[in-house]
């Protein structure tokens, strides 16, 4: 496909002022395309985890800016000699650790756009393809999750910034009027207090702390033998709380927790929430996308009475990072959290203005991504690809079931597998497995990550990548029982 | 430069499983940087402003998702008939509202790579590259801008984010244990105050009521008549909140103010600060790129006694949106305020991991579009052209003066000007330049945008874009002598 040979590549430097010319932008551009295509062809010959030591770029790279432009090949070139050897790399097939999350062509071109389109979201002049393509494409994707048409989808970075905004937007539904005179020096304001599970991200706590609620605002419930939020503690907390005068005013629930994918039963808070007008809230940041799978959709029961649920396109459904939907019922309430108007931002248009729903004024034009990846692959090819990472988790947790050595450490929901080695006559099993994990990990062929549940160091292998094949998961299978 | 012709377009459909094949990628890739060549070429064709009246994207769009996968071309030919008439043209060299900013071919190449890395630092490991890099070219920022080195540099998205983030570290700073235990229920906490000027950004009060000091928490001083915050006014305020039993905590300064870029004199709010141990933080998100020329870094005087400064190279460095640097010297705090590792997190490794200094756990690669930038055009070459914006801006004031219908409103700092018609006999001129505004903005030839100074409607132009040339200024200034 390449319509020209390397040996051909001539020097491309800024010129004097205004941009890259097109002819050079054409050249320039082509080349991207080829290097990104032979990256993706080629992903398997990297190490999943970069192999470079702590400090090998900095000292790579000269201290300060060079003073004179540098031929655009130069940087290219470095790019291939410095960035690539300190990549992680994220699209590889046995990317394993944390969640495995990975693009698609369709969400690179979406990105690619975006960033020539350079367009800021602020009021809809700015940017109404942005504005009215966000409302669209969540829409679709809302109705491909089965949730009703209650909530509307507003496009954030990531899922800490989406549970930041309910939390806050849920403050303000409270109506001590915390946007006029804030929290601090009132002695007439009670302790304000959230609850989310044991097991649910640290996101939501960070978002307390931002908010002014400080850990003490933030209780942590106690989960059942499958690490999901127990109904009858949270109640009990909540009257308690009550009882010493504080305000209990939002839950957090999980659908698909990070440590071990556990489903909080979001239907059974439904009733304390609603009789203590308070805002629940549901993570579904991971397991979101699976909720496009019909079978699937059942976790997200309580949805419909929940106030707000996020789930990121960017974790599971091939969007390329960030890209974070919450959607909202109460979008009043965000916007008289947040809405402030400076002269030169008013106009006569009675439009959705997009920065009046969020911290940011200027948002990038995000929905663009997800439109190209919905369409190239279809609500139908998406839930393809996702149930069958669902039946590659179930498979490996099949081996491990019929093995010996190993054991599951958690049911195994979606795509994630909680498992440890057990072998007999081992007494330190924690450190057998962290010793499992470093090698694997430093070998390059494979990353996994760990959790603790019960005190147990606990393997976690989360299958989640486009190009994952049931070989991907004979290979680490077979890489965990060569190093056991 | 084309390898084939449209004709040859064969229909380009998602693949079973897995994602688009090498081949495919490139044929969609190479016709894409195609697509976006030709769009800046003919950039100057497009309304500045969409000509799209609001609902028309959003009606002219199925309502729901295709259930199958659509063929390529008809996403890309989508794009040309609905997306492309929605869009407001940022990178128009006429695009003279808000801040005029736009992107680089060497920006965009950034962006496009980093979504093929799709990488996300949370950890050092999980994205050395990202870590290191923005290390790197934030510390070469730093020295472009003549920052001393006890600055490190963080890169957010947006400079509302960076300026919450200093505000929360601000916060921390206080040792009144708000992390623990939070600022409602406590009779022994005073408000809390941040200082800033009528004339700064939204972006100040928006932190404040985020992190729930209320708009109460926020006093906003009185400026002087070239819009600069007025350091008695200042010192006042502060000593008048402290008798009341308040905490004085944060003075918000702005170089480069979004109404008429007014340059608040720094180096006099720091007697003030340091005195009563009040965190100094500097909103350069506009002029924070001007401070790389030579002859105009004498307006970032007092930042070396400032505890942050936040400059965005989205703005005016030719790098895709969103990019902000917030330059800190207690990272210390911000860690303080933010970090929580939970298990899965946990690592023995003794490295920065980018997850400790915000709210987002995870940060796309924003550091390599930076570094394309500022290798590609050079320290010098970025130089010229923010030096060509300014000499601009020069240029079209010097017309103004010279001429009786018009007059400048506002200092012309940077490469922005404020300015109105005044011809005579007319009496409502707020009226007059309005409209005169309005049916600018209409024709599609340019965007201007308006602030109110004094009580008096006054027009914006900004210069900013990396195509505008002296032609596009004379185009606009016969423009509005002929709508006159």
């Amino acid at each position: 496909m390449k319509n020209y040979e390397k040996s051909e590549l001539k020097k491309i430097f800024a010129p004097a002022s205004g941009d890259m010319s097109a002819e050079d932008f054409r050249r320039v551009g082509y080349e991207m395309i080829d290097w990104i295509a032979d990256y993706f062809q080629n992903i398997e010959q990297f190490p999943v985890l970069s192999q470079v030591e702590p400090n090998w770029l900095k000292d790579n790279l000269p201290k300060s800016a060079p003073a004179e432009g540098e031929d655009f090949q130069e940087i290219l070139s470095d790019v291939d000699k410095l960035i690539l050897p300190a990549v992680t790399h994220w699209n590889h097939p046995n990317f394993h650790g944390l969640f495995s999350t990975s693009t698609s062509a369709a969400g690179i071109f979406g990105e690619l756009l975006s960033a020539a389109f350079d367009m800021k979201a602020m009021l809809w002049r700015t940017a109404p393809a942005s504005t009215e393509l966000e409302e669209v494409v969540t829409d679709w994707l809302r109705q491909m999750m089965n949730l009703d048409a209650g909530f509307r989808g507003i496009i954030y970075d990531t899922a800490s910034v989406s549970t930041l905004h309910a939390i806050a937007a849920a403050r303000e539904g409270l109506d001590l009027k915390i946007r006029e005179t804030g929290m601090s020096g009132r002695s007439d304001l009670p302790l304000l207090r959230v609850y989310t599970s044991e097991q649910s991200h640290s996101s939501v706590e960070k978002a307390v702390l931002l908010l002014g609620l400080g850990q003490k605002g933030l209780r942590k419930i106690e989960c059942d033998a499958q690490f999901r939020m127990r109904a009858d503690r949270l109640r009990e907390a909540i009257e308690e709380d009550k009882q010493n005068g504080y305000i209990p005013f939002c839950v957090v629930a999980t659908v698909g927790t990070t440590s071990t994918a556990s489903i909080d039963p979001v239907d059974q808070y439904v009733a304390v929430c609603e009789e203590n007008a308070m805002w629940l809230h549901v993570d579904a940041a991971y397991a979101g996308s699976a909720a496009i799978v019909p079978e699937l959709q059942t976790y997200l029961k309580g949805c419909e009475r929940a106030d707000s649920v996020v789930t990121n396109p960017h974790k599971w459904m091939f969007t390329p990072f960030d890209l974070s939907v919450l959607y909202c019922r109460h979008t009043d309430l965000l916007k008289r959290a947040f809405a402030l108007v400076p002269e030169y931002l008013k106009t006569n248009e009675t439009v959705t203005n997009q920065m009046d729903y969020g911290i940011q004024l200027g948002r990038r034009f995000r929905s663009l991504k997800l439109w190209f990846v919905i369409r190239y692959f279809g609500q139908n090819g998406l839930i393809e690809r996702i149930r069958e990472h669902c039946r590659l988790a179930q498979l490996l947790a099949s081996w491990i079931e019929e093995s010996d050595d190993w054991e599951l450490t958690a049911p195994v929901n979606f795509a994630l597998v909680c498992f440890r080695a057990c072998p007999k006559g081992v007494e330190n099993l924690d450190e057998l497995n962290e010793k499992l994990m470093n090698n694997i990990n430093a070998s390059g062929e494979a990353y996994l990550s760990h959790t603790k549940l019960n005190g147990k160091f606990t393997l976690r292998l989360s299958i989640g990548n486009i190009r994952v094949e049931e070989r991907h998961i004979e290979k680490i299978w077979n890489l965990l029982n060569e190093k056991l």
